[in-house]
């Protein structure tokens, strides 16, 4: 989830239903992520999230049938936000801002997002769920190579994808794989050696540049 | 792990005593790795090694006290290899080579490397130990940026763990965290595009490049 700051921690949905579903739905998700921050998925029970949340443990257990119904629950959820990458006028800075948002994501206290990734490894709808979510955040950022193609910073053929995940990937190997500590640097430069890169042609796509003749 | 295929799944530690203790050791790694291979972390039992080590239940939970224990001893054992990364004649193709392997570690049948890495969101010592051998295969892989310097391929004051970072990372990001189908043209184009970058100046350290005047 590049820039996944808000997602999972989200406000309740937008495009949900109102009314007391949705209101339970939004209190029972946010009672799954306060859990996960707090005790991580091994202290993850649907007893603790219905009693956080206020809601018959019955009604939790009807809906959501286990942890990893709730898990589920919280990408769907975290997928239905109108999060779009920042548009600081520059490709090398609109790749920053979205490392420097998912930096402080990886790194927040109580570790909301850090624990989603760590629950993606123990559940197959967790697994799924991560899954979607970085699928659509990635999506949604190739706006951002959209907008440097169109300010002429970047060649008409050049692979989004490629791009976003060369400049966003140093980031999270480091902090989610590495476990190194945070690198009050690394937002930037990766950025910035994605951008070189992608100056060398590293993400241009064949047809190298012309495509005619 | 750059390059871990040998690592995890590899042959008796050779600098470790011999004899029966280093026996029934390698032993037991085997049947650990195999364990977890075939089923996970959730399958892995101290019982279910012993057995299929043959070795002494006693011995085992004497020994390796939980899969806590068994986990920190895989990843020791791992980085007691003589593990190099190769020397092809090229930045490039070093690195190339080196996304080979581990492209090759990680999707490999029964996946042992990818349960490792599941194994380090589940169990502490899993996680230091995995993270004492990243350093330990980063260490051994500075040898491909300063062969590079050598020949005159990069700038001396070129930091190496940076750019074998960014050579990394996009693989390991797309196979263990995105979860996206292994591309097959993945570690030459990572590898490429990080010796763009790095032509481009992403990783020399300040001071610059002529650090006198």
């Amino acid at each position: 989830m590049p820039s996944a700051q808000g997602d999972p921690a989200a406000p309740p949905p937008r495009r949900r239903p109102g009314g007391r579903t949705g209101r339970i739905r939004a209190q029972v998700l946010d009672a799954v992520r306060a859990e996960l921050g707090e005790r991580g998925y091994d202290g993850l029970t649907l007893d603790a999230v219905a009693a956080r949340a206020g809601v018959h443990r019955a009604t939790v257990y009807r809906r959501w049938r286990d942890v990893g119904g709730l898990l589920a629950d919280v990408f769907e959820a975290a997928g239905d936000d109108d999060w779009q990458p920042q548009d600081t006028g520059s490709l090398q800075g609109d790749l920053a801002a979205l490392n420097h948002e998912s930096q402080a994501a990886l790194t927040a206290r109580p570790p909301i997002v850090a624990a989603l990734i760590a629950a993606s490894f123990r559940s197959e709808e967790a697994a799924c769920g991560v899954r979607r979510l970085w699928e659509d955040r990635y999506a949604r950022c190739e706006v951002i190579v959209s907008r440097a193609v169109r300010r002429g910073e970047l060649p008409p053929h050049t692979d989004a994808r490629q791009l976003l995940i060369a400049a966003t990937a140093p980031l999270y190997h480091q902090l989610v794989l590495l476990r190194t500590p945070p690198d009050p640097g690394l937002p930037d430069h990766a950025a910035r050696t994605a951008v070189l890169a992608a100056s060398a042609g590293a993400f241009v796509r064949s047809p190298p540049v012309g495509d005619g003749a």
